[in-house]
């Protein structure tokens, strides 16, 4: 079988030319065909995982008290655009162009080929450049378009934990080193085809490379800023805060859900073929299975342990469901997914209290959702897919060490020189008024539970 | 013409690889062309029909009232996820696998094609194992996929009429079974093949098989349920119970209208011929001027009954709307659809105060815009289209007696055995609080209308 | 190269039919093949762009005050809905067929091509039959919905400016008004391939044609209308009016963002060639940077004028760079995107004390956004991309002036008929009480900032 990885299955794909001279040719699908379905996918697949944006920050803007809703609005706005900018200027280059191991290239601005600039100006349109053209086997920025996104999910990841208590711009400016060093640079160890691919380490859409870097520069995060005022208290109890606007945090994890079809099933990274295609529909069917899996096993442990039904927490099941599934969506037994995506809304449940009693405050349960059950999901590859659990390992523990390194020199540099962290005041009174000079919802009277 | 329906499709679909066959054989689309087109309309469409689960959880969360919104999220979450696994472990079959007249097999779990598996898992893509792919004309779990997204409609219409008084498990139990037996009962009669389709009972994309299905459940629970305490005065005083957040409402709407573009053009069933796709275009623009007919008819409607325009009137009209086109959707004449989309919305609004007449509690007004307006529009397809009007009666008192006595028996087994309503004292408080200890909205301060 | 455009694009799209006399003709894409790609971007780039119509419900829902903001979503829905319709009755005949230099014709009603109908009808799919179809492109009706969804953006621009003051009814005709005549005559001068178009304009996807269509309506019935009571002090003064749910207002920018995709993408107005394919991937990603662009600049323009970063400026500023970048998004330098859409950002944040130093009272920002914002796209086109800014001028002017003309008519009209302002107790008590009877949070306390 031919499976295809971000980018390094660009030589599959090339391999993939061989599928279409079949005959008689006609039946097949033209190279030129193929060029279409494989661009087509990476924009519309790609228009989803941009929608998953949105779906971080309706989730976040649900889990956060009013107070601090606006900004943290702002904040997904904003790290979402400087993704987009970073990935860019310098971003794709190092994660994709001449991985010699470690890392990319340092050039800047990434462009579409001279072959699809020739295409595009031409009087006419003569198969040699047409030939030139679909021998790429998919438009250059389409790739970018798809790759940009995914930097942009592993920084929405990152503003959740924080939330409440983080000054806007110098979390920014972490955003700018993450999308356009961090990431790119353990991006180009396994997609980009560097060491860990060289191994055999598999991760098909990124539970290690999206989710878990996400929640390493996270959790790095929270150690170092440290937890809200009156989150623990002195007795070691727990004072709980809960967010202000659940119906919108539900609206944010399906927003999510269906997002997740474009990121898994367009890390086929090819549509045009019966295999692809095929591939494309059991990787969505995967997808969907884990988190209901995730669901229904986050709701049951929930009824368990807290004798409740906890909202949030279903929520978060659908997401570790699906961060589960990541690595290894293309499973022909699609039981397993349910059982997969259910292990992680287990580790879910399991994992919040946790953190709390570690003291880490995780605003919105992002790092259990995306970094607990990002190691469950990549491990899972290694158990029940074609990975080798040694070699998964390795790249788990390899990115996780590297990003916690890398984000603690950012967070560290950042704390001792502009700070990262509001003032008690600020915190207190709620950073939308502080920093934007605006309330969320000015007009909703508070209630007896705001702080 | 060659008309598909769902899965009944299948041997016009076959039929439809003489198309292609057109000479010059390049000039037409290839079979392994349309393969990938019909896949990929699969997986797009359902992913828009997989976001109508979030539009039914916006327009419910909108209209309830805050104490119950955050159990009507959780509802609507597990709901989604309950039928996905359902309908894979049993539902599918049981609709599609070897319908002998009235139902299909008991197999349990529904799997890929061995085709497709020798095909994925080969060294090389031979010719032959391309062909025997893509003689099925699409990927077997694309298909899964969409029929799957459309049980789980059919479960969401429930919930909106229920809510409000209904315990969470029992709920969710009755979606087991009905996502798991009687949706795919029903729907072997007619997109399974069996004896409905064999009468000639037409239903594009489920006026009858999906909307009233779920409708017949929905007001069988509200009759076993009863209303909710105070809802109607011992004088016959209907006491109105605003719901908490009009614009979630208007944006669930928006929603569902934006995955009825799935739920109708994918039902077309195929994508890879110039039939096919001039036949989805004709859906897609049938499904929107029905729509807008209906709010605009619900409106105008609303205006002359009660002299005021009521939001929730306008935003039922354009479900209803939907509704009514879902059986017949290829009008060629698109007044026709404006026309039977503006009945649509005329019925919700008439029959609205039927309905609180009878003391039928229906908290969404599910029933006036999804067992109504199905009705409607399954009877108009004998009327303006190519359907017979007694085989459409036929058809829906078929279903409808079926569903109502099925779900009958589950909902007084539950009623009789775990219950199936919170107490009284639960209800005043709301079940946020008493089923999953949280509020949805902690921080906002409730007003003189709050009950 | 070959550029398209909206509809003038067709002489183009005929001549693509070369590109696919490629040899070996079978690696090439067929006629039939391109025609669903054609048919199918067309449908799903419109589905995307009828997502907007939600955007802008969310939009405004989130920055109109609570009291207002049931009517603000009943307006959105009704306009959408009155927009397709009326495009359907008279718009698209009057903007795309026969277009005489001025005006198309006045036909009513529009429906598929005779050749459609009779390969839908036909016993068999004979080639003949095919390549009728196919000899068009695309499917008639996937172009009608693909052009209908953006005549209700230009409508949907509108109601924002116009909010918290305006009558129900007499705004929906004016929408009927705009939808059915204003637009499609001043489309029908370059998409249409009227005397604009012949003198060389150039609007992709519609800075002008869309945008400032909808701004200078808005515009014109703002400073008729006149300004909200209370906005604008004796002493010249501005009050703040924040709006009630800054969390909706974010989700409408990504809503429209994410349409956005659609908007420019599918104005590429066909998919079935590599050069389709890569030219709309170039549109994606010169659509995202140019959006990100005005996010960033807004943003920083914000923290140095005003001292703080206003969320609302940040969402503004998104939208006008996506306004800035919808005349000329097909750049090879995609820098040029990021600077173009900064700029738009800008401007947002210079254009709006501008106006209320004018007291034109424009409740969400519509004007700087849409207008002023879609003026400089326009005008980039003449300065960085393939247009004469002379004629870009003119196009600027022409469409302006006859759109400033037309709009006053009605406008005035509408006021000394009907009226077009609530009475000054219904604005003080808000539009959802006494238009509608309704209120949108009726269980959420008004905070101190409520007026």
């Amino acid at each position: 079988m031919i499976r295809m990885n971000h980018k390094t299955g660009l030589a599959a794909l090339a391999g993939l030319g061989g599928l279409t001279v079949a005959s008689p040719a006609w039946a097949a699908v033209s190279a030129e065909t193929a060029f279409v379905f494989n661009t087509f996918s990476f924009l519309m697949m790609g228009a989803l995982v941009m929608w998953m944006a949105a779906g971080f920050a309706m989730l976040e803007s649900g889990l956060v008290r009013s107070k601090n809703t606006a900004t943290i609005c702002l904040k997904n706005i904003a790290l979402y655009s400087i993704a987009g900018i970073l990935y860019y200027l310098i971003g794709y280059s190092l994660m994709y162009t001449d991985v010699s191991g470690w890392i990319g290239s340092f050039s800047l601005l990434y462009n579409t080929s001279d072959a699809e600039i020739a295409l595009l100006g031409a009087e006419e349109a003569t198969p040699e450049l047409i030939a030139a053209v679909t021998g790429n086997g998919y438009s250059v920025m389409s790739d970018w378009f798809f790759q940009m996104v995914f930097v942009a999910t592993a920084a929405s990841i990152v503003s959740g934990t924080l939330a409440e208590r983080i000054k806007v711009w110098p979390f920014l400016l972490f955003v700018v080193v993450l999308t356009g060093i961090i990431y790119p640079i353990q991006g180009a160890w396994t997609w980009g085809g560097g060491w860990l691919s060289e191994m055999g380490f598999s991760d098909f859409a990124g539970s290690t490379i999206v989710h878990s870097v996400g929640g390493w520069a996270a959790l790095t995060g929270a150690i170092i800023l440290g937890a809200r005022k009156g989150k623990y208290g002195p007795d070691g109890k727990v004072h709980p805060m809960p967010g202000a606007n659940l119906p919108l945090a539900t609206l944010g994890t399906f927003i999510l859900w269906l997002g997740w079809f474009g990121f898994n099933g367009g890390s086929q990274l090819a549509l045009g073929s019966a295999l692809d295609a095929s591939a494309m529909a059991i990787v969505f069917v995967n997808t969907n299975l884990a988190a209901a899996g995730g669901v229904i096993a986050a709701m049951a442990a929930s009824q368990i342990v807290f004798k409740k039904i906890d909202l949030t927490m279903a929520l978060n099941g659908a997401i570790a469901g699906l961060v589960s599934i990541t690595a290894g969506p293309d499973l022909q037994n699609h039981l397993l997914s349910i059982i997969i995506g259910g292990i992680g809304g287990v580790l879910v449940v399991a994992s919040v209290p946790l953190l709390d009693k570690m003291r880490i405050d995780d605003v919105v349960g992002a790092i259990p959702a995306h970094l607990v059950a990002g190691i469950w999901g990549t491990l899972a590859v290694g158990i029940f897919g074609s990975g080798n659990l040694g070699v998964q390992l390795i790249g788990i523990l390899a990115v996780g060490a590297f990003v916690v390194v890398a984000s603690a020199i950012v967070w560290l540099a950042l704390r001792f020189s502009l700070g990262i962290r509001v003032s008690e005041e600020e915190e207190h009174a709620g950073l939308d008024t502080m920093e934007l000079g605006q309330e969320a919802y000015p007009e909703f009277g508070r209630g007896s539970q705001a702080i």
